[in-house]
């Protein structure tokens, strides 16, 4: 995979993003790495408050739960939890247990997820600069 | 507003993307251009059926209702106009008509439509990374 970005349209009709999604794939995302893979992405990034959880992790590249609840205490640990465990599902975070007493559990950002902070910056840049441009007429 | 992408992690932290994103704001899209800019993009292309839609209009430019609707037969009228309606109330696409007798309608990617095309693609990479993986254990 490339972080390299294209600037041609004609890229895309061909072979290049979307080209191979099936039109019964572009669902919502099942979670079972099936379907479309702008869909997958979005599916991963896509849940509220899911780029906030990424944000801390793409700052920090680990995290203990009770650093991640201090960061973002907007969120209930129910919601929290969820977030965590659909990370972890995605491969975006991994669950660490490092042996001892007491046992102490730690989040951590794995490669995959990494690959996600020029992902989240293209997300970032096309809303800052629609926001800038102030609302559509 | 560049398309590069920016490889380390720290850029993320400090002023880059997510960093201005208050908490309260990152919810799901308003439509008022308000908000994190990351969620307004998500907000864009978030949607069910929309990237399928976007990926039509980034491969022709433009196309009437029409020949939109034989390219996605799978898309009910009523889906595909409030798609397209959102997509234009999000300046990514505009709706031109053409004087005389019929009245010509096409619906045109607009500039900040067109710069999505590497938002896109950056989406699609990491899902296809993801999906050439196979599932996460």
């Amino acid at each position: 995979m490339t972080h390299q970005t294209v600037g041609h349209v004609a890229a895309v009709a061909g072979e290049g993003p979307l080209a191979d999604c099936p039109q019964e794939a572009l669902v919502p995302a099942r979670g079972d790495g099936a379907g479309c893979p702008v869909d997958i992405t979005l599916g991963v990034l896509g849940g509220r408050w899911t780029p906030l959880v990424l944000r801390e992790f793409l700052r920090r590249g680990e995290l203990t739960y009770s650093e991640l609840s201090a960061a973002l205490p907007a969120l209930s640990d129910k919601v929290l939890s969820e977030r965590l465990a659909r990370l972890g599902a995605a491969g975006v975070v991994e669950r660490h247990r490092t042996p001892g007493w007491p046992a102490r559990v730690r989040y951590v950002l794995t490669p995959e997820g990494r690959e996600l902070e020029p992902v989240v910056r293209g997300l970032w840049e096309w809303g800052a600069a629609r926001r800038a441009a102030g609302p559509a007429s």
